[in-house]
C-alpha cells in the first residue's frame, strides 16, 4: 500500500469503527481462494484441479441442485408473457401446473418482480410467514410483526442497530460466533459480551456461564441489553433442548435482556429424533402467562435449510414483545433502502408454503428435498468421523447446521512456524492446506475460541460424489504436515 | 402508543441517530396511501377508485410494463433446466435465441442465480460495466474499482459510512435534496452541509454557493470530507452543463472534499440537445493530468432510466482516484453482507449491456425503450404546463428525471389550518390531495427547501391513457383547495 498523504480519504482517517470490523469467512483465506482460482483458470500449475469452498455455506457454489419448483416459480414471475393465454400450451409442457397457479397468484399480490414492494415486505407473502409459523409452533404469529429482510444477515444488522443506543451498551454473544456478530458491532462501536460454548460438553450452554458473563461485563460498567443465542449452532452445529431453552429466556427475564434468536438452520437438524428443533417462539409460548410481553426477534433465511438460496438474499424476522413504537423505527429505518429484493421475498413465500401432497409438484419436491437431506446426513457423519480419525484431532458431532468445528491440538513447531510467519497457529494451518489442496477453510480465530486451543469451521457441502476425494485430500495433507511439524 | 416501562427497548432509549432519521418519500402520506388502499380493497368509499402513488419514483407499480428482452433472460437463469438440449425446441418457440444465448453465456460466469458470488459483485459482470463505462465516456474503467450494490441507495449508505469518521465531519448536500441523504447522515451522526439550488434559475448550482456552504461549516468547526451532486437532479430535474461540473470538480479540488456523484437519472434526459447528460467521469478526465488522483464515487442504478427494476435491487458505483487500502476496506465492508442479489447483478449486466443492432431481439428492445422514453418526454411537459397554469403555482422544467418539484404559494388561511392540524403547509397541502383524489406526492419539506415556500415533488410515472385524468383530478382538487382557503 503507497501512502497517500495528499488523499482526503485514508485507512488511517475513514471511519476507525468500520476499519476495526473483521469478517473472517471472507477474509484472508477465501481471498486467497479467489485468486487462486483465477490462476488456476489461466492455467498455473497446484497440486489440485479445483478450489473447493468449504469457508462459507454455500451449497449451489457447490453445485447442489436448487429445488426445481422454486425455480419454475421465480422463472415463471420473471416473464409473465409466458401465463397469457397465447403461450398456454407451451407453457404447460415445460411447467407443472401448480407452479403456474403459484406464478399467477404472487403475480396477483405483486404487480410485478420490478416494483418497490412494502418496504416491510409484501402483505400477501407476510401472511404466509405467519402461517408457517403458527403451524409450526402452533401457536398464532402476526404479520404485522414480521418484516422480510435481504437475507437474515440484513436483519441482524437492522435490529441490532436499533438495540445500540451508545458505546457502553453489551450484546450477549456466544464464543465461537459467527462473526456476522462480531463484525456489526464494531461497526456500531458496541460490546461483544462474550459467553463460552463448552466443547467438552458437545458445545453446552449454562445458564451459569450466561450470568457469569452478564455479572462480569455488569462490573465494567456495561449495560446489557441483549443476547444473541445462535440455534442450531454456527460455527459450532448444536442443537439446544427444550430445557435448556426454557433456562435460556428465564436468564433473558431475569436479567431484562432481548433475546435475538437465529434460527436460520432450523431445517438442517442430523439427529432429529434425539436432537429436534424447537424455535424459541414455541418454548417462551408454552411458558405462560407470567412471559407475556417478553421481547424476542427471531431470525430465519432461505439461504439455508436444503432450499440454499444464498445469491438470492432473502429472510424475515419476527419481532415478539417489542414496543409498538420500536415496529414502527423498524418500519422507518427499512423504508430508507426501501425495500427486500421481491425475488427474494418470493422464495420466502415458497420456503413457507412449498407444494403439498395433493399437488403434481409434489413428489419431485420431496425427492429433491430428501436427496439433499439424507445426504448431509451422511456426509456430516463421514467428515466428523474422519476427522476423529485425525492425529490432534478432537471433533464434536454436528446435531445441526452445515459446519464441523474440530479442534485441532498442533505441534509447537507448528506454533512457532506460524509465528515467524506472522499469523495465528489455525490460520497458518488453514493456509498450509488452501496451497496443498484448494480447500478453503476458516480458521477458529475468526470465530473465537478458548485462548491457546486452535480449530477450523468446514462445511460438509462438497457433493457427495466428490466426498470421499475431499475427504482423502484432507487427510493426505494433515498427515504431511504433521509429519513436517511434529515436535 | 403505550407507554412500556417495562419493556427492556423503548422508543427513548433506542439508537437516538436511528429514531432522528426521516425519510419522507415513504413517511406520513406514503403510510396513508396504503392504508387507503387496504380500506379500498375492503369496499370503503373514497371521492377515487384507486390510490395513484406518485411519491416514489416505482414505473412498474404504475404498471409500465418491462423491457421483454430483460426479463427472458431472467426467466432463463432462473430454471436452468429450461436451456437443456431436451427442452431447446420448446424453449426456442418461447424465448428469442439472444435471450437463449445471453442465459447461457451468465450462466457460465455465475454458476447458479441462488449461489453467493463474488463480494464486490461476479467479476464478468464488472467488466461489462467497466466497458460501458468506457463507451459512455471514452475514458478506460478498471473493474476491480466497480462494485455491485442492492440498488444505488445501499451503495451511497455504504460508502458515507466510510467516509465518516467522526460527528464533526460535514457532507455536502443540495437542498431541496434526495432524503436517502439526510436519512444516512442521521444514522451515521455526521453533518449535512447544506448549499441551496436557485430556483430561480432553473435549480442552477454556482460554485459561489458551494463554496459559501463549505465555508460557513468551517467556521462552525465541521470538516467537510465530501460533496454529493445529484444530477439529473432530483427531486428537482435539472441537468448540470459541462462547464458548471468543471467549475464544480474544480470547487472540489480546491478544497479538498471527495465529489459523490449521483448519476442514476443519465439516461432520464428530456433536452437531449440543449441539455444532454455528461458523467463526471468523463468531464474529470477531459481535465487532464493536473486532476490525477482526483477523488470520486459515481453511483449508478437499474431502478430508474426506462428499465425502472426498483424491486430487484441493483446497482453499482465506481471508484475513481480511492486509495488502494480504502477500496480493501469497501471490499471487507462488502463482505460482511456476503454479496448483492445475483438477480439484481444480472439486470446491471443487461443494462450496461443491451441487444445490439444486429441481434434478434434488438427492434422490439429498441421499440419498448423508445416508447417509454418518448412518453416520459410528453408527460413531463404536460404535466408541467398543467402546474403552471395553477393558481399560485409556479414550476421549472425537467431535464432529466422523474419528477417535477413546483412552488405553491398557500393563502394564509391554508397556512393557520395547517398550524392547527400540526402540520407544515405542504405537508397539509399534499394530505389534503391523497384525500381528495387518491394521489400520494411528497411534501417539500420532506427534501429542505427555501424557509417559508411549500413545493411538492410529483413523479410523471402514471400511464399515458391514465394522465390526462391524473392531471385533471389534481387540477380539480386544487380550485376546490383554493376555494376554501384562498384569503
Amino acid at each position: 500500500m503507497r501512502p497517500s498523504p495528499d488523499k482526503t480519504l485514508t485507512s488511517r482517517n475513514m471511519n476507525a469503527k468500520v476499519r476495526k470490523a473483521e469478517y473472517a469467512v471472507r477474509g484472508e483465506l477465501a481471498i486467497r481462494s479467489e485468486h487462486i482460482k483465477v490462476e488456476l483458470a489461466n492455467g498455473a500449475s497446484f497440486p489440485f484441479k479445483r478450489v473447493v469452498g468449504c469457508n462459507i455455506g454455500n451449497p449451489q457454489a457447490l453445485n447442489q441442485k436448487p429445488i426445481t419448483f422454486f425455480r419454475q416459480v421465480a422463472s415463471l414471475v420473471e416473464y409473465p408473457d409466458l401465463l397469457k393465454d397465447e403461450n398456454a400450451e407451451l407453457t404447460s409442457k415445460l411447467y407443472p401446473s401448480d407452479a403456474i397457479a403459484r406464478a399467477k397468484l404472487l403475480l396477483k399480490h405483486i404487480g410485478s418482480v420490478g416494483a418497490y414492494s412494502h418496504s416491510q415486505g409484501i402483505p400477501a407473502i407476510r401472511e404466509n410467514v405467519a402461517k408457517f409459523i403458527a403451524e409450526r409452533d402452533g401457536y398464532p404469529a402476526d404479520p404485522s410483526k414480521i418484516f422480510l429482510t435481504q437475507g437474515a444477515s440484513a436483519g441482524v444488522q437492522l435490529t441490532l442497530q436499533m438495540i445500540v443506543e451508545h458505546s457502553q451498551v453489551g450484546i450477549m454473544i456466544p464464543i465461537p460466533q459467527y462473526p456476522l456478530y462480531t463484525a456489526t458491532l464494531a461497526v456500531l462501536d458496541a460490546n461483544p459480551v462474550p459467553y463460552y460454548l463448552d466443547e467438552s460438553k458437545g458445545w453446552g450452554l449454562t445458564t451459569q456461564e450466561l450470568q457469569r458473563s452478564f455479572d462480569e461485563a455488569a462490573e465494567k460498567g456495561i449495560e446489557t441489553r441483549a443476547l444473541v443465542i445462535i440455534n442450531p449452532g454456527n460455527p459450532t452445529g448444536q442443537c439446544l433442548t427444550e430445557e435448556n431453552m426454557r433456562e435460556i429466556i428465564g436468564f433473558c427475564r431475569r436479567n431484562k435482556v432481548i433475546l435475538l434468536a437465529d434460527e436460520v438452520y432450523q431445517t438442517n437438524i442430523y439427529q432429529p429424533e434425539q436432537r429436534p428443533f424447537h424455535s424459541f417462539k414455541k418454548v417462551l409460548k408454552s411458558m405462560g402467562p407470567e412471559y407475556e410481553g417478553f421481547e424476542m426477534i427471531s431470525y430465519h433465511s432461505i439461504s439455508k435449510g436444503m432450499i440454499g438460496e444464498c445469491g438470492r438474499r432473502g429472510g424475515y424476522f419476527e419481532c415478539e414483545g417489542l414496543c409498538p413504537s420500536i415496529l414502527e423505527q423498524i418500519y422507518k429505518i427499512s423504508s430508507i433502502s426501501l425495500c427486500p429484493n421481491v425475488q427474494g421475498q418470493i422464495m420466502i413465500d415458497l420456503m413457507v408454503n412449498p407444494p403439498k401432497k395433493s399437488d403434481p409438484s409434489f413428489a419431485l419436491y420431496k425427492q429433491e428435498y430428501d436427496a439433499i437431506y439424507y445426504t448431509l446426513i451422511k456426509r456430516a457423519k463421514k467428515l466428523e468421523d474422519m476427522f476423529n480419525t485425525l492425529e490432534g484431532y478432537t471433533c464434536n458431532s454436528a446435531d445441526g447446521a452445515m459446519y464441523l468445528f474440530p479442534q485441532i491440538r498442533l505441534p509447537m513447531k507448528a506454533i512457532e512456524a506460524a509465528k515467524e510467519a506472522g499469523k495465528e497457529p489455525d490460520q497458518f494451518y488453514c493456509l498450509a492446506m488452501l496451497e496443498a489442496t484448494g480447500v478453503c477453510m476458516v480458521a477458529g480465530s475468526g470465530f473465537g475460541q478458548v485462548e491457546g486451543t486452535a480449530h477450523f469451521r468446514s462445511t460438509f457441502l462438497p457433493q457427495p460424489e466428490l466426498f470421499d476425494e475431499f475427504c482423502a485430500q484432507i487427510e493426505a495433507f494433515h498427515k504431511e504436515f504433521m509429519d513436517k511439524y511434529r515436535d
